[in-house]
């Protein structure tokens, strides 16, 4: 029989990802890929996944495999209380919820918050997770405008001016796509903003622990705790594999999520939320946590350092302080995806910058490079391909 | 702030769930609850559970801890297709979509096919988290009548015969909460109506490997493959914590509920579908699954001789040879929501039927009596009770 007279309107305005469709050709034979956005699998700490789940078996034994609440696994909640408590996060077990990693609160979010039409702000460029999580809840997506530092303050106001928006999404550290970190004063002017227009801030913040250098800043939920719903998980810092993400956010707001969740999922795995809390209450995380940062911290400096060997002047990149990303961004009227096609030719793949964008025509001239996929000297290697690609392309 | 304001449209029609609120009493000390509709924990595998832990971590190393397709872990869409034909259910790896228990399928349903309004045809009564999953995309649901073998075939055409209709979602085994199910010569009427009006229904399967007695019946899926998407659950057959759940869907829809279950949680817990995938391939479920039904059965003969025993003769209740629930009815006027609180009373607690309805002035006269959770015992001592109460307010 046919279907497509049942899908809901919905459905039809949905987009088959594109960016999945071009990036098909990264698993051919032989290809190096810096297109991805994944930990790198010698980062899980298997040993001790092997001894967290004979302690969860141990310590709660069938409780660990049962039907539980849609909040969040009790321990893992507690214990998460302290692991905010040390990035400046107040919070009580009360204000945590547990989802289906991050992309599960982004998916709640959209569900509760947006009705067709309404306004949602988001950075340009913007993580496209989120915009596959609230795209079926058929938002009208804003730009606000970044520069090197993030997003900017005066876009925010100016957008917000206007009226009419839903909420304000934002990754301000380590940003994906970017890199990019928002600097101390530029939170403190966000946050004065969204108190001042009495709005609503999604902080998605999955990337702050894999700092490679500097110093930590203040989530943009502590300088605005009311205004915020934070977000992070573990699939940086333990396997992303689990499916554990959670967030912190006002009561009205996590009310509404617990209920809807609840139609979602019903609520996430009992068993791994176990052994999340032991990974944190336990002390593996703070023990497990530098070794991952040992091992993305030279790849990160390989690539930094390949870019300032190989890439024509012509071209900027970001140089973050952590995360996964570095955004690199040609010569005006270059076009990253025409030459996507030629790198990967050459058996090197990114991912073309525009794919980040709500509006079709920016970000032609940008790509986003992944540096924890790959060790240092494939890194260097592949750098110096795609510059020699880009030099026979754009000159 | 205040977030009211904030809240969509498809939230503001969300009830918060009644039944949730008034089963709270049920976590009272000294309760013996018949009101649950969870796997008794003695149930669930835990040594398997812990041996699977080292299969997998051997087997799929990092694999079982990194990001994963959307579609499902591959060996464990591959043995499903092994699991599915002992259920008399042909397909192949890529018609199976794995899902964050039932749940996620049921939600990924509502998802890409209800537009506001769109008329949905459920059995009265019916399962609740089908309600949850599918009401915040503001359905009108329309009710099926249903006798002592369950959904009558008549009444389905009869609304088909009306039009409109974007699906049917049914519980044709041990049903939740009736415990009926529909015998096979519905079932291939069922079938027939179903190619005839070339509809699609959603046929919901947690619960027919619970089999004390009798012989097992086809599946509707079995009967009209193209019309059915058939969905079922590890949780009642391994643990309902893992938050395993499937479907085997025709080749459009399934398409889009990859596309849309990557905007709700990106894929399901990678390490939980590893677990699942060994415990069915290894032969892990075919040496369990009997003992879950020896623990099950002789508590659902104790609910029964029970029930002979002590009620009254104006009630009647169901005979499933399967599942975890008996449905009980009272004489006319009678009201089972009062009767709950004075049964609570007496430390027993049920669920009044009338939630399993979509409208309000159902089954009020109706109970849902679970028989998973209890041993032999308390069960006949937890219905001589609600006899007792039954018998002073009824009469």
């Amino acid at each position: 029989m046919e279907f497509d007279h049942l899908l809901a309107d919905r459905t039809r305005v949905m987009d088959v990802n594109v960016i999945r469709e071009i990036l098909k050709v990264v698993s051919q034979p032989g290809m190096v890929s810096l297109a991805g956005g994944i930990p790198a699998p010698e980062s899980f700490p298997l040993e001790i996944i092997h001894e967290l789940t004979s302690i969860v078996i141990d310590k709660y034994g069938s409780k660990a495999f049962q039907y539980d609440p849609t909040e969040g696994f009790g321990p893992l909640r507690e214990t998460l209380v302290d692991y905010l408590q040390l990035k400046g996060i107040k919070s009580s077990k009360e204000d945590i919820l547990v989802a289906s990693g991050s992309q599960g609160v982004l998916d709640a979010i959209g569900k509760i918050l947006i009705s067709k039409g309404d306004r949602v702000a988001v950075e340009a460029p913007t993580y496209l997770g989120a915009l596959q999580a609230f795209t079926p809840y058929e938002p009208e997506y804003i730009s606000l405008d970044t520069d090197n530092y993030g997003l900017i303050p005066g876009s925010l106001e100016k957008v917000l001016d206007g009226g009419g928006i839903k909420f304000i999404y934002l990754v301000p550290t380590f940003q994906n796509p970017t890199g990019r970190t928002v600097p101390l004063e530029r939170r403190r002017k966000i946050a004065a903003i969204i108190k001042k227009y009495n709005t609503l801030l999604i902080e998605d913040d999955p990337y702050s622990s894999l700092r490679y250098r500097g110093t930590e800043i203040p989530t943009i939920k502590s300088l605005a705790p009311d205004n915020v719903v934070y977000i992070s998980t573990l699939s940086k810092v333990f396997a992303p594999g689990l499916r554990i993400g959670f967030c912190v956010a006002p009561a009205l707001i996590r009310k509404w999520l617990v209920i809807v969740k609840q139609g979602t999922d019903l609520h996430s795995s009992t068993f791994n939320q176990a052994l999340a809390a032991e990974y944190i209450c336990g002390g593996f995380l703070t023990r497990h946590l530098p070794k991952i940062i040992d091992l993305y911290r030279p790849r990160q400096e390989a690539m930094l350092a390949a870019l300032d060997k190989y890439f024509p002047d012509n071209f900027n990149w970001s140089r973050p302080e952590g995360g996964m990303f570095i955004w690199a961004e040609g010569p005006e009227n270059s076009d990253m995806e025409a030459l996507y096609w030629k790198a990967v030719a050459k058996k090197v793949a990114y991912v073309p910058g525009k794919y980040f964008y709500t509006s079709r025509d920016e970000g032609i001239g940008t790509m986003r490079l992944n540096f924890t996929m790959t060790d240092e000297g494939t890194i260097d290697q592949a750098v110096s391909t795609l510059a020699e690609v880009i030099k026979k392309e754009l000159s």
